[in-house]
């Protein structure tokens, strides 16, 4: 059977990659490496995995040979940590933002740090199904996107590739305290609990990403919110003169027919009218929606994701699926939970 | 294959009783009825199972033939709608407190209205497969227990079987707002949000499951608080002389050894030291834990889950799998999240 | 003493009013009426209130004759209320949105249902202090703004009147489930606890209020939240060629640098550089901050309140305050909590 | 005008003490320090001061001279804190653990650490003035008890004080995560949102003050809940024989009936029957009730408190207000929010 192993485990991103490959009906999960953890069990650090594993963590680099190598290391970080595991023969599967970018004086613009191994960047294929699928299916080297990255993206592309946007669009993220890590400061239950904090009122470093992934230039504000797990993206663009909402709903109907993790979601009225993403903790789903205002000319698209899921760990094992040549659903068939 | 429907699938229990039903790899999903939202779409109520299915539900009484029906009508309306499926040669799995209690007069008194099916009684098992897995092998008719009684029980039966309780225990239980249903008064979210609502002070309808299953009486306080999903009860009882946490420890080891949905949590530090139920939202599991003072001669037994899932709709398809042959885990794999 | 008078005095807002007048040093709280409950304690609705008045609510019409009359009624049934006050002497605090729109036509668009006293609409001054405190100081009837007009009308005052703010500023609103009333439905807790459910995707009503606040057109999109009290607007605008960062802060500093309840908040880094409603809960200030970017010609402007008092009966009490001639701070001192 | 400082300003229970003491008519603010945030701004710590006060955090030890010195060290840290200022004059109130058990040995067991001042805890008087009404007027030097101590000490005093409860009371105490103080660990917002951990299954430290105050040994059992702010305690307990409903509402009328800042809760029924701490955040209310069961010779008592106000700096300066002859609601009227 594939196995498949997780560099830097210990974090909420590497928990969900176990969680995901224990339940995986056609890869084995083959081990978990953490530095801060190493000989511990790893359902101490994960308690949802009870009963599910007797594992350990390892010492980084103690890792058996595997088919498949999932990293998660902190940015900044990863880049070493990829160096090392590339001549394991094993196909790598980066979930950090180090290999996101192909250019390395971007990189340095936003992460404030320069790239140590700019000469890596052209091997990697960046990993969106949805935009990326071919080339994922034969690459060796894969950067899963950002969350809000990712939201943004699949929220806008139907637009931008039919031509219905014109302009900048301005995009609005809200995301929940897991996105920040397992210890990271400011983030104490007391101060986040209900909080709405604009963290990074203009410029994020995922618009990097965006502009990338649509070859055009987004605004990007980002804002804390009280929840854990979730991701919400508004995107507002100009139509194109002409462009109402049929053309938007054509636009995205058909940009996401096929798509097994990209669901439409736009009704008339309701509660549940647009993606939101409390009902996807746990899913691998992108709910995709929008409003089109025909007088204003303009667009509002939403979308909504589980930042550990669709946002990282479950969009990277939907990438070893195609890179297997496996059925895509494969261990992400769980639906979300409501009420929840 | 294998068919299944749902009687009453507008609710929160209906809901994921559809899920688990779409998710299930033995069983095919063949229909929900619902009073008030036939002919509308399943998706519209449970918004988690987007693209999952589209049905609509069906008028009651106007579901297909199937293997196994379960009925999730509320209580003292569960009575009349479980007779009238009675006769369609459907394995019937309630989930209503109607069919629990075996004695009519019990019934009356912890429900407020008289039992109108009592010849019925006798023809139930109760559905709880850790203290029935065999007679639910071969029952035509499934009761499935309360939430509450569940954690209650699973609690308190390693202690109460191996003779190291004493006494009446006291039953201290919690419980998120999905178990109100989902038109229940008091429960907007203004009112229930970060509510300790000490809504049953000195007995709930639950203490008569418990000392039904357990034989002996329990003495029973619910809080509603302010999650959604979860039920966590902690259940204080004298031990017996000269028993201390070994003898306390062996018997949960001992007894709950092979049950697959559950673990016993019992760890010296941590803050995952006892069960809670916040990791297990959407899984089957019922987390049961304890701390034994031997000087004090008593024990804490602690016992988590998800309502709506191990004290609910998850329980039902297990012993739905029992009764059928097929693997007890059979579509209840779903491990549960961390952090969420 | 001077006496004030709450009728509609079951809802939260109400409430609220009630709460502020109880504690005022100046005025005395003189009754409050309720049609649903006539009759009823008033701590039995506002459990806050315990041990701060024994009093019940009286008959919609049965109130005393008071100085200040709060008219706390629901959209479009607070005309007919009002109208039936005008004749008793006292000073009119109208807290719905029927005297808020000057053109009838423009209500009727907005509220859907056509305006019965268009003829009152003139007599009424904007209870928006900030704005329009000398009129405020002389009005025998006064119509508080809505909550998120207030917030993004404080938000982006600052940049318009000075000629900063160029074209349409976008708003993006997000607000408390408070807001919705007691009764308002798809507001379980189960439901709304943790949702981000946009559901005012391109337009809102307060928008026109803004608009004849502002005298510019606002595109407004609104985000149901999991909060139970708090508004939150972030608005997007074009800078006038030429500004910047320093312009942008000289604005604001000058603009509330005498406002007791306006407080600018816009730090360069930490977990609270923003405006946040978390710590705001209870208090009558409306925080604003800004963050400005000198090359892409644009500014960000965020404003935080309390739906409940700067968004509704706190600002209502400072618009008393004014009337009367009382220190505009009497009776909201309270300065909100950290952490909560 | 009185004056009054804060030692160790930065923590939560130093913030609390701050506001109130901002807000307070009769005593002046005269300065807090800080070991780790000396020279910063008071503000910078407690967002909600923001307008209130430009001062910053002196160096400990470099406070002005005042009448009332408030110390709000750590547990441990304390008792050398409160040595160095007990030659300045000033009435000293201690918020910590450190000098609340007479006993040094009884100390030692439940903090780990021997006491370094056992010869100064006769000079303590428990600061509850529910209690201690009297010498509270007289001391120099007052303890305030601890959160869960005060609110299971005020739930069982009337049972006690009239003989109405026998045996040995169980007390089980759920508590908010602004208690565990602004730096702890494992209470990241992630790890700690929703989380129902039981971390004192079987003994807390609490336990020694609540024996202490009540002359009787109680079981205690300890959740941290998902809340940021508030305690809950559940106390069961046995009747004296011939005791019933009757007597128990009549020893808790008669033992509050003058008690400003504590309010009997005991309705029939209703959302708000029992006492719950949602409504009580930044109120110095203890709120109480019970339910007794005749037949069951049974009476739970529930009492709720904010952990910070009743819970900790609203008592202190209740006592404050004693210890100087003021009115002793001074400072202390905020009656809290509904909803919330």
């Amino acid at each position: 059977m594939t196995t498949a192993c997780v560099a830097g485990g210990a974090g909420y991103i590497g928990g969900e990659l176990i969680r995901l490959l224990l339940g995986h009906p056609r890869v084995e999960f083959a081990g978990a490496s953490s530095a801060t953890l190493a000989g511990r069990r790893i359902d101490g650090a994960h308690p949802n995995l009870r009963g599910l594993t007797d594992a350990s963590f390892t010492e980084p680099g103690r890792l058996p040979r595997c088919d498949v190598l999932f990293t998660a290391a902190p940015h900044t970080r990863a880049m070493a940590a990829v160096r090392e595991h590339l001549d394991t023969g094993a196909v790598v599967i980066d979930l950090s933002g180090d290999f996101r970018l192909r250019d390395p004086g971007e990189y340095e613009r936003y992460y404030g740090v320069p790239h140590t191994e700019p000469e890596l960047l052209d091997g990697f294929v960046s990993g969106l199904p949805e935009l990326h699928r071919a080339e994922i299916a034969t690459a060796d080297r894969i950067s899963v996107p950002g969350c809000m990255a990712t939201a943004a993206i699949l929220a806008l592309h139907p637009l931008v590739r039919s031509g219905l946007a014109v302009g900048e669009p301005r995009v609005d993220a809200r995301t929940g305290s897991s996105g920040s890590g397992a210890s990271a400061a400011h983030n104490t239950h007391a101060e986040r609990s209900g909080a709405l904090r604009v963290y990074a009122p203009l410029g994020h470093r995922h618009e990097a990403e965006i502009r990338q992934a649509l070859g055009r230039p987004v605004r990007m504000t980002v804002t804390g919110i009280g929840a854990v797990r979730g991701v919400q993206v508004l995107c507002w663009t100009r139509l194109a003169p002409g462009a109402g909402p049929r053309e938007v709903r054509a636009a995205y109907r058909t940009r996401y027919a096929a798509e097994p993790f990209v669901r439409v979601v736009a009704a008339r009225r309701g509660p549940h009218r647009l993606p939101d993403p409390k009902i996807l903790a746990g899913a691998n789903f992108c709910d995709v929606g929008f409003a089109a205002d025909e007088a204003g000319g303009e667009v509002l698209a939403v979308a909504a994701l589980d930042n550990l899921v669709k946002g990282g760990a479950g969009n990277a094992v939907q990438c070893m699926n195609l890179r297997l040549g496996l059925p895509e659903r494969s261990g992400l068939e769980f639906s979300g939970l409501h009420p929840v």
